[in-house]
């Protein structure tokens, strides 16, 4: 059995304990600054605040000044951290890692250059720590979910095929599911664009509701089809393998049901103005929100910078303007014929 | 304005009336002898009794025997029969209609050469009645929605872009929405295949259900994106346009959620075998699960003649067997991994 220690006590980065404790490894979650309550509180009662569930007999809780007590004979880091976390666990905790040992990051999101292209967490964990061995996970995967056990198929990804075979052997179990690829961009690409997509299918939600306690599905399948059809030439755009669809429609799928866009894009679809919306539901933590304007604004730089003409990503524009220029929801359906 | 035509007054045949009715054609119904009582209720009430829905004002209905009269000055004829009518309409009707005026199918399925290879109900009925111009309905739109108006995008595929861009100056509206295609093969497999996958990804809301009145998203998806790498696969293997995913993605998307499929789909993830999940559903048409049966055992056909390995299809393969060997679902996880 091995020792699994996960940095970032937030829902996914425990929820990552099921596998693992499934499995009879010893599992060690280290809360951040903000996880003291959370680590507080399981530790006394086994129950995690926000996840809201039990978490496995046997996991061990530790505070962040207890980290090097957490460290001692690790074999596998997992990062828990969420996007809002990334730098301060680049600059503040990765110099204190075992060189030797790989991390596996669960956050989704990437980071923009200044030309709009995009790089993942592993890449820029790699450019601060050079040497150290940085994968991540991708794919439809809820921590509600994966807490209750429910079949799941994700993908890790890393530049070390051994690596990630270790990292499955320890964490595969007959509900978690993993798929291993050494493309980290192509597919850290696909899961992160899903953000702006699951925006926009869950206006159809909103807009079906604006005429009473219907749910239409015809216009939610016409945004969802859109959406593939854009994240398909996205993928192209940037030159990743156009097989990793495969798991940004998945994650699509999971994150208009499953995740806390959904919310967002109804209050949108019924009417209320960005601001409106984000007022609405403060209090939730819509770091899918942020992702999806970091990413709709990098692509659109992209695509201006490379002259590929805009009218191609209509549905992106149309989410990039309701986030950053406050427009109100109309969707361009025309822009979508060909 | 134009007349236009509909042969075969079923839910989606009917519901055309909607668009067509919109732009202030004449439209016209006819039922077959199935559905004598459908529009004898409808020429009185105006009201459809199996989309349960009243159809716009000025719809004017015809049975069977008054068909010559129904096409006296027609523009354009909308062939709505199910797929149990397409040889009917083939053998009985296609040679009493002027054939110098185009049929727009909106009939789901293909037909199965020996081989496995499919062939579209466009090409069937050119081979019947060579010289007329032949175009189909592909991508999400359920019946009922489209009769409420909710925005739907699909595609209409045909070998004549004149004849589609004719078609589709006759039905676009604001609510919906039409792309033009002239891969009349690919849209349709693209969009007969999702009636297998429909299938499979509801089997896991059954299974999520199995332990209680929860629905979970994480294994939906997971099904949801291996239906999606299957799809993309028998693309590929019949030598399709990579393209037409985007049409099979959101026409499976839409018949998760608003078809008939999920119903058989849900029992058989439940635990009830094939046979018992049928006669639960009795007095439903189940012509879908006709279509999965069909398409899978082609699939599987030509997959096998051509001697490309059947685990790369592991979900469609466990499709056929619940259907076709009364197999109980025992969905194959680790099969889909990478």
């Amino acid at each position: 059995m091995s020792v699994i220690t996960v940095i970032g006590s937030g829902v996914m980065g425990s929820a990552m304990s099921f596998p693992a404790g499934a499995n009879g490894h010893t599992v060690r979650l280290v809360g951040t600054k903000l996880d003291r309550e959370i680590i507080s509180h399981a530790r006394e009662t086994g129950f995690h605040l926000t996840l809201d569930r039990k978490l496995p007999e046997g996991v061990e809780y530790y505070q962040l000044e207890e980290l090097s007590e957490a460290l001692d004979g690790v074999d596998l880091i997992i990062c828990g951290v969420s996007s809002f976390g990334v730098e301060w666990f680049a600059n503040e905790i990765l110099h204190l890692l075992p060189k030797d040992v790989p991390v596996l990051s669960v956050t989704k999101g990437m980071f923009v250059r200044p030309d709009g292209t995009l790089y993942s967490y592993p890449s820029y964990f790699s450019s601060v720590a050079p040497g150290m061995d940085f994968c991540a996970v991708g794919g439809p995967c809820t921590s509600y979910e994966l807490a209750d056990l429910d079949n799941t198929c994700v993908a890790f990804c890393g530049n070390n095929l051994d690596s990630l075979e270790f990292m499955k052997k320890l964490l595969e179990t007959d509900f978690y599911h993993i798929n291993l690829t050494t493309d980290v961009e192509g597919l850290e690409c696909a899961v992160a664009i899903k953000n702006v997509y699951a925006l926009a299918v869950s206006l159809a939600i909103g807009l079906s509701q604006k005429d009473g306690d219907i749910i239409h599905y015809n216009s939610q399948a016409a945004l969802f089809g859109q959406s593939i059809r854009e994240m398909r030439k996205i993928l192209d755009l940037f030159g990743y393998d156009a097989n990793n669809i495969v798991y940004g429609a998945g994650d699509l799928y999971v994150t208009v049901f499953g995740g806390r866009t959904r919310k967002i894009g109804t209050l949108l679809g019924k009417g209320y103005g960005f601001e409106a919306a984000m007022q609405e539901l403060q209090g939730i933590t819509l770091e899918s929100v942020v992702i999806a304007e970091r990413i709709s604004k990098a692509i659109l730089t992209f695509i201006t910078s490379c002259k590929t003409i805009k009218k191609d990503f209509p549905l992106l524009l149309h989410i990039y303007d309701i986030i950053s220029n406050n427009v109100k929801v109309d969707v361009p359906w025309k822009a979508f014929e060909s």
